[in-house]
């Protein structure tokens, strides 16, 4: 049985993977009068009289909304609300499981971009913060960019952020094993949607400063035609020198290839044509741009994927969970650039120098510190 | 302490009732792969291929959303979406722990009647039902009927229906004590806010034929110039003598009242004038309309509350856990008149012969067998 059958009869066995729990007995009047009526009209009045206090005596506390649209579901692309369900109750299991939070599987029936800021703005009281979940790009950035702008809780994309942070974790450390410098690194991200775009972002702010976009078309230039407005964007502060080309035209004599995009399409001889120790990240699902071994024998002298079953994981995992338990613990109102560039140096730093290695640059996602080192460094660097 | 302060005491060290568990373990790339990716992938794409599956592999078959607006909570008005939400934590924990159902409170910043309506629509896909809870009339009947017309899963207002259900159940066993009969029955019923009209259709709908309106103006009448287009509506099936009059009048040879208005509005008097045999269910909170021992030295041969520390007390609790048990277990579209009706059945059934007696009409709410009584009963009336 393959992982896909097995999965699916657990699934049919859990019955949904998610449940929610009382955290007080109601076994009396007593405790009915004390958790229900008339007992609980006292916390309501309370926060009636000062909302701050939601924060002391409700479950806001601790409790995000993982929130989607159902348009770019994993590898599935635009499969709808309820078919994207497994995924979200995965994400609210993983939240729970890694970083104690609760988190409650929020599915839209709408795509319209509006509609979703909307009803997102309406449901929001009893959350205390906003997980956006497979969110197809580039309504993904209108949307949060104008949640971010009307809530007062964090709002955040994990497809975009949680998959910076964690690359930027292990550019980090691959930049100690090279000695290539930030300044002068030459780095090529394949895939302009949610993740690449987000990548760029992060890796800028960071202070890396020769970060080249491409997609299907090549090389994104401002001749592009098929750019949407977020691509747009992305010229003016990505390849500076306009260039132009294929995606081979780009790596050559690059430091760095991010991929999220699709299986296979790095070859050999691009990876020879890069810079001298040059570093991989082949995140394309459910196959690499290109697999590790190929890639090494090419001259590559670090490779990482999304895979499980290779060295160097990229795994949003050692991410999200950490990072909204910190912003919750801290009662952050937003997650900004400086939590997120604190979240992946945390992540990076949790491999010490002596196990730092070419097929090991990434802390393992089981690693039981993750989620409250990735934490006291977010709520550390909450805007006072 | 007071039930109040004890209350705000035992929220504070909960901080929030209620939280968000995983059904299945995480501890392994393995879990990982079979949880979250690669493996949920084919749970998705079944779901995408058929949309009913939906309920064979997430939480949505027994997960239900408890949305407020905020306008109408308990005895305390309108106090807006962040002070509800310790009540709606608390029904959440009420139906988790009642009837094994899992609830998420969802608590709206809107009070605009469509725009209540299009974020429940949108939020719909991952619940098997919505439980709507403390919306203000007149507005809570749109937006239940609009909600029932646009979804396909149950849509239930418990503060109508689950206490229009109680209140049948104890007057079903009422009339066995007192030999009245539905056809001749007169009944009153004092507030005509969303409960009490609630409760008017279901008694027309059982039979009863002689029902009153009364709110602060008195008796309801098709000159009463105060009433909503939801008030107007019930004047065409009650009241058809069309009398006009206090509740004082009203209540002159009644054989039962019923009060969901304010505490003390019935005196001695009122009760002395009522038909022999007289049942009063005094629901007022915090306080009862009429005390019940000054009720039973007036006249009065049965009396119920809402309260705990008086017998009979009608309390929602025994029906809505079993009638989301039941809905959701036998995949209901809607909850239906005929379901009601079984489910105040089932409860009256409950309390059997032998122990039927004036101070015991109802079951009492931690009777372990309601919930699956209540659920076996709505579940034989879904309509095929």
């Amino acid at each position: 049985m393959d992982v896909y059958e097995k999965s699916l009869e657990l699934h049919a066995q859990w019955n949904g993977k998610l449940e929610t729990r009382s955290k007080c007995r109601v076994q009396s009047a007593q405790d009915l009068a004390l958790t229900y009526t008339p007992g609980v009209a006292e916390p309501c009045r309370v926060i009636a009289n000062n909302e701050e206090a939601v924060y002391q005596y409700t479950s806001k506390a601790n409790t995000i909304a993982v929130v989607t649209d159902g348009s770019a579901v994993l590898g599935l692309g635009n499969i709808g609300a309820k078919a994207a369900l497994p995924v979200m109750e995965g994400k609210a299991v993983l939240f729970k499981e890694f970083g104690n939070v609760n988190a409650v599987p929020i599915c839209l029936d709408t795509q319209d971009t509006e509609e979703i800021i909307r009803t997102v703005i309406h449901l929001a009281p009893a959350f205390g913060g906003i997980n956006l979940e497979d969110i197809s790009a580039p309504r993904c950035f209108e949307i949060e960019t104008r949640l971010k702008e009307a809530l007062d809780i964090p709002v955040f994309h994990d497809d975009q952020h949680g998959t910076a942070i964690v690359v930027l974790a292990g550019i980090i450390n691959s930049l100690k094993i090279t000695g290539k410098q930030t300044e002068t690194c030459r780095i090529v991200i394949n895939g302009a949607g949610s993740a690449g775009i987000a990548i760029a972002k992060l890796l800028l702010r960071y202070g890396f400063r020769h970060i080249m976009l491409c997609d299907k078309t090549g090389i994104i230039n401002t001749d592009t035609e098929t750019l949407n407005w977020a691509q747009k964007e992305m010229c003016k502060v990505t390849n500076l020198e306009n260039r132009k080309g294929t995606l081979a035209d780009a790596l050559k004599g690059a430091d760095i290839f991010i991929g999220v995009s699709a299986p296979n399409l790095v070859t050999p001889e691009m990876v020879a044509s890069m810079h001298s120790d040059s570093i991989l990240f082949a995140m394309a699902n459910p196959s690499p741009e290109i697999m590790p071994d190929t890639a090494k024998a090419a001259g590559a002298r670090i490779v990482g994927t999304g895979r499980s079953d290779f060295p160097n994981q990229v795994n949003n995992v050692v991410a999200f969970p950490g990072i909204f338990k910190g912003a919750l613990e801290g009662r952050a109102a937003q997650i900004t650039e400086e939590m997120k560039l604190a979240a992946a140096h945390a992540i990076a730093d949790l491999v010490a120098p002596e196990e730092l290695k070419e097929d090991h640059i990434l802390p393992m996602a089981f690693d039981p510190r993750i989620a409250d080192v990735v934490a006291e460094a977010v709520k550390s660097h909450i805007p006072r």
